[in-house]
């Protein structure tokens, strides 16, 4: 049984860093604070005596013995970078989970057959620096480790000079080779971020898949004139421009559902001043389906809204795809591991497909894979009021740890 | 005859101080690059043997002697503040020329009867601290000095906080007292940042009056949550609400035309991240039209906008209008005395309407007042490519100098 208090406790600690006054966290990829946080990790994993290891990209892997070392690692893991308006709980969570799992295990004097590992991935949000889920699409080949560590944040800052700014630039390969060790399992735990399991009275999140996704980065480039004296038919307004594409991506996602989401949810103006017609406008495409079929179909009638702008000559406009993935759907046997370990306990449960992208998605190319949801207050995430049941927290900890020693043997 | 060479000299001079990779200038208000500039004028008007004053919201005023001490000063003056994204004439050229006014005077040793006076406006611009046309808002008595210095700029520094790091809160008082003496008359030189004069082939513009102005802050509060697990219909997207809104800014302006103009400047999204849902949007709105009743018109129209999107309920929406002033007609003796000395020298002349507000819609309100146009290149201001040519501002200035010695007697 894991301790449902120590969990919530090292879950309040990690929260410290970067808390901000409204009770959330910010702590952005690659910060000083995820430094901080990635210390503490460190620390309190040698302190459960896992062996460490560091990659390219920044992740962070601690292995604790099996009894047979030529089998691969049962691993678990997440991320603990947060949005710039982020909560104690997304990522944190299926860290501090796993952690809890070998702080068990060790607890009671289990040792399993296969090795465990806890992971913690680079840069999951994708807010600082693109791509989203950075460190596992590094490691599961979704993209090479020269395009994420050449990635750039607003400020100019690359992945590679951050990296090297905290100290996280590990001498581990990033990339798995073909050959390498892959883990022979995959669990990740994680609050809901959405509002189906609330509203079901469920506990336990049995996760088959996850949505596919396509983001883009949009730019229009009109011509910068004084709002006064330039009439409204010379106007080359590159924000007036940019409102019927904005909107499309709303109606995009509207016309598929409830199977679609489509989200602008950066914007920039140039100049950015009142009295001067905007010049350029840059903003960001999030778009997500169930199918992959679904999310061709939204970036068709993406590119169409933007031929017809384009159409109107009057201001340029750039569409860059910049992350895409299809939908991920888990392993069965490993979904039904999680089940029925819910079942067990008499947990209600029920199965569900993630809207958010996961790092599971990612290491799913490479192992069978699944995931634990737990409900997360009123479904918000992404948000600074963000917050979970530690009852809820506790019983997602304890079908992990049962998946996990299934899976790894004892 | 004023020198152009002259002229076009101490404009490249002072374009220097701010000056842009791409040809403009950077010289926001009460900025340390505004200090400069000042300071290099100071240092100018000094030499022309002018007497200095600076008032307590930083607007200089630069005085020279006439034969008669008892008769109110002829004024003439603009603004040496610009736009993020600013040019080297806009403002820059009202100041110079009157500048070059009074060093021809010296140059042929004249003396007018009535003294003459230079003035620099402080933050006529109105980009980084609201109200626009702050310096002769105030003298103006439009709105207080106290009003005034309690504006903050975006990071939240304080005019009266500006004003003092860069040595220019003056001890005359700025607000025009009762019963203080007034100019006898007031003349502003400056390009037109419209495409009318281009367009008709005329060289000087005589302005009959300005638009009127009506600008406005809003904000939507909605609730920021995670792109992915939200479904479309959950979602409370302050982005999404804003779009419609921004859109009516210029269908409302269109509706007028072409007599109005709408524009939305600056925007401002929060969290501003790529996957979370915008949970606040800040926008402004500037509104100008011919007349005051059309300019009401407009102002029913956006509250009509607003409350819609208010109706819907899922976002909250706050109009805060910020800038309010009628149409300003100029005076029409003053405006006859800028026709005659354009026609005197041959120089293609038209009557025009301001669409920008200038210091001189301010001082109207306090004195006789007028203003000389002259083309700028494409119609282009509040851009960097701002462009002028040496010619046509020579030939404003000189007949600048003709209604300003006209009036002041010699
Ligand atoms: N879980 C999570 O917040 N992931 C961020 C990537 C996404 O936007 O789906
Ligand atoms: N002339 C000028 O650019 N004034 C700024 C105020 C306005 O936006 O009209």
């Amino acid at each position: 049984r894991i301790d449902p208090d120590r969990l919530w406790a090292s879950l309040m600690a990690l929260a410290e860093i970067g808390a901000t006054p409204r009770g959330g966290v910010c702590r952005l990829a690659l910060s000083d604070l995820d430094r901080q946080a990635r210390d503490l990790f460190v620390r309190w994993a040698g302190e459960a005596g896992c062996t460490l290891r560091v990659d390219a990209i920044g992740n962070i892997f601690a292995q604790r013995e099996g009894t047979d070392p030529s089998l691969p690692a049962v691993a678990t893991g997440s991320h603990i970078d947060t949005q710039p308006t982020g909560g104690k709980f997304d990522g944190n969570y299926g860290v501090l989970a796993g952690l809890e799992v070998l702080r068990t295990l060790n607890d009671h004097g289990v040792r399993t057959v296969a090795p465990l590992e806890l992971c913690v991935w680079t840069n999951e949000e994708g807010s600082r620096f693109v791509p989203v889920m950075m460190g596992s699409g590094v490691y599961a080949g979704a993209f090479s480790l020269e395009h994420a560590l050449a990635a750039t944040d607003r400020e100019g800052v690359s992945v590679r000079d951050a990296l090297g700014a905290i100290g996280y630039a590990g001498a581990a390969p990033a990339a798995l080779a073909d050959g390498a060790p892959r883990f022979g399992a995959f669990f990740e735990a994680h609050i809901e971020q959405g509002p189906v399991l609330e509203d079901s009275g469920d506990v336990i999140g049995v996760v088959t898949g996850a949505l596919g996704q396509r983001w883009y980065d949009v730019v229009l480039t009109g011509m910068e004139a004084h709002a006064g004296p330039t009439p409204m038919d010379l106007r080359r307004d590159a924000l007036q421009a940019a409102l019927p594409l904005m909107q499309a991506v709303d109606d995009i996602a509207r016309a598929e559902a409830p199977h679609a989401r489509g989200t602008v949810g950066w914007v920039q103006v140039f100049p950015n001043s009142r009295n001067t017609i905007p010049g350029r406008v840059s903003f960001t495409v999030d778009f997500r389906h169930t199918d992959d079929a679904g999310l061709a179909r939204m970036d068709a009638a993406l590119r169409d809204a933007v031929a017809k702008v384009q159409a109107n000559g009057r201001v340029a406009v750039d569409l860059q795809p910049v992350v895409y993935f299809p939908p991920a759907p888990f392993d069965p046997a490993l979904v039904d591991r999680v089940r029925a370990a819910a079942a067990r306990h008499g947990l209600p449960h029920r199965d569900i497909v993630s809207g958010a992208g996961h790092d599971a998605v990612y290491v799913a190319r490479t192992a069978p894979t699944a995931m634990v949801f737990v409900p997360c207050k009123d479904g918000i995430s992404h948000n600074e009021i963000e917050d979970a049941r530690p009852e809820h927290l506790a019983a997602g900890c304890q079908v992990l740890l049962e998946a996990m020693l299934e899976t790894a043997g004892r």
